[in-house]
């Protein structure tokens, strides 16, 4: 089932997005779910994020593979989305990712908060999986489905979930929305590590964390970055 | 009451620059006060600051009503600028911002100082509001006259205030001067921050903040930058 | 005998690679063995990398001497691919920088490890040379065979090599292999030391660094990040 | 006298190399002695060293007043290089700036020193100067000769000096030298402040700061930096 033509360039954007905003680098992909098609989601196939073109876009069913035969090759990470779609059927979107920022946070036992209003987004807790508690030593790749669906549990009902020794996945109710929680989580872990060399970190209250978490992740606040975002990735060819 | 040509040039370039410059990213706004009529301050549209245009620019009141119907989204934080500007009739441009070298200094108990020369145009002292003593839990926004009110009482007489757990507003005499002000108000940020990790830091005594920020917040230094920084960014459209 | 035109201009973009990605500044070099005679290596003429052309390209015994005369200057410090593809026969690519990140391993006891996934492609041990222990007081160049030879004596079995007060040499069995171990082992430095602020670091297990480095290092991961690093490093002129 | 055209480009290309590589911002400056006539030297207008152009060029007395009358604007502060070239008939140029690697080392008491082979060439020790002693509460510039004088005293036979809550001068035997001192200084300091948050140091032995520092100040090194940095600054209109 094709996903609408401005779908298909809004996915290839927000790739570019994430890439020109240095939250992906070589590696790291993001996908959406079918707006009308639960049991379907489209990510690219095995490319750099920046170089992802339309044509690259593949459907995959929510076992992760592709829905009809593709020549290229595909992400061996495929499953962190397939899972998290069929664990969470409020998800619509999904990121996976190793912004510097966010590593120093996967490699030690600090939290990982919202410290401004737009860190908020992030969600209210991040919670930390480890794929050693029970996989043991692996390539650090999630790359089958018991990985997947391990991941898609300590993810839970949050939204942002790091990944020891590896990374973060981001979920959300939409590619935007996906996009921020993205790009501002990395910023909020900067701001936090930074913060935590001059003295003891007062993050968000609870009631913080709601409210602006709820009002960044409005349009006003999405499409305001995002129209700038689009702007600075340059047009999809 | 329209604002003569090349103030709104210059408003829009400082958007710009401001931008350019890392001191905004989709966030945070620069406006100005009319000239010759104390009642009326500039502004953009919600928009990114980077893409702003000056068709993007509205007349507000200092309610921080626009004076004239408008079809478009406006700032919830405009009070921010109509408050300042009501409480200081010295303040002719204010910006506020979220730049990543300063907040650190919203999220720990640490005083932001000037630590060199250039960072003396802060001021001689920085204040700090938290809105949560007065509101409680918000989304952090300052979204109302209340909280702008709040805000303004808080910078007092001086330039620059912070914002716990959200940014800085900061205050100048003309739009040059705010541009400055912000600019290397963030780089000193950074050098404290820097510097504080290797020793104990010692920040300029209180007659070279005097001296140091008046030599540098005079046209020899404003042009010069300015110079530079409209050149960085480019020309207005 | 002539490299041919296909590895010359990988090793070429190689060179703009590593500049671009900001691992070389106008120092470091990277060269290549002979893919079918073991007893030659290619290496550019002393010059930045950035500016590196395919006429540079000249090429070394395993004496580290230019097989042909030529007009150009050369490294001193092409001893230091001489002597290890002599010490090494599996070693096809040799690259040694001063990448900014790397450098305070270099000038503090504190062990480089590998903390994230990619960063696994450095090697599971990262060894240290001090010129200073067998050769005292020198520019701390690698200028003769006795001291490559002590520099290919630390490296041993490894792939990367900490220089005291001085760098780095990564070593591979291809040119994409070096290109991707120096660039990774760069971000993992940066990860690294970001992290030891933040809390104590619990890098890779052993089990994780060898499948990690070894996956990370497959054609599926290296042709990915060289197709995006060589779009962003531009055409071979 | 006029500069010879050559030597002209060339320190107009030191401008903006510096302002391209991020040791100069809007502020600082750099100039040269002439060649031939020991008591002229040549430094810019009052403009921002990336904008400088060749026509912005003055001729000055060793008393830092210009040999003709100009009818622009001209640096307070050049009383710096007119006092280091009098009481230093060795220094052919000097740079004078606030390059934020080098500020954290001005505002506390910790010692610069030279962490790795390129970083030799700031000189083997560098003093600081603190103009509050002499001259109390002051704007912090360097604005008369006593100041001037006083700032030469504390550099001595050295060619690097920090200056207490403002920046550095740097002074060298030729106007590539002063490029290449200038830039590996702060490229040191950033190395040196990232390491000492690891652990402790260890900074070059004295032998090694002599040899690394003429090996690196010699044409070798200079010429390959310098085209480099030149590519990069772009062609002097």
């Amino acid at each position: 089932m094709a996903l609408p033509a401005n779908h298909l360039t809004d996915l290839v954007l927000a790739s570019h997005i994430l890439a020109n905003e240095g939250v992906l680098d070589s590696f790291g992909h993001v996908s959406m779910r079918h707006p009308d098609r639960a049991d379907r989601f489209y990510l690219s196939r095995a490319r750099a994020p920046a170089l992802v073109e339309t044509g690259d876009i593949i459907e995959f069913d929510l076992g992760s593979e592709p829905v009809a035969p593709t020549g290229h090759r595909v992400f061996a990470e495929r499953v962190i989305h397939g899972c998290i779609y069929r664990a969470r059927p409020d998800v619509m979107a999904v990121c996976h990712h190793h912004a510097p920022s966010i590593l120093p946070f996967c490699v030690t036992p600090v939290a990982l908060e919202p410290v401004f209003h737009l860190g908020a987004t992030m969600g209210e807790t991040v919670p930390v999986w480890d794929s050693h508690d029970e996989f043991g030593d692996t390539n650090l790749l999630v790359a089958n489905e018991a990985q997947g669906d391990s991941l898609a549990r300590a993810l839970g009902g949050n939204w942002t979930v790091l990944m020891r020794r590896h990374g973060v996945t981001v979920a959300a109710r939409g590619l935007r929305e996906a996009v921020f929680r993205s790009i501002y989580g990395a910023r909020n872990a900067e701001v936090q590590s930074r913060a935590m060399l001059l003295g003891p970190v007062t993050p968000l209250t609870l009631g913080e964390r709601r409210a602006a978490g709820e009002f960044n992740l409005s349009p006003i606040a999405l499409d305001r970055a995002w129209e700038q975002w689009a702007h600075d990735a340059g047009p999809v060819a």
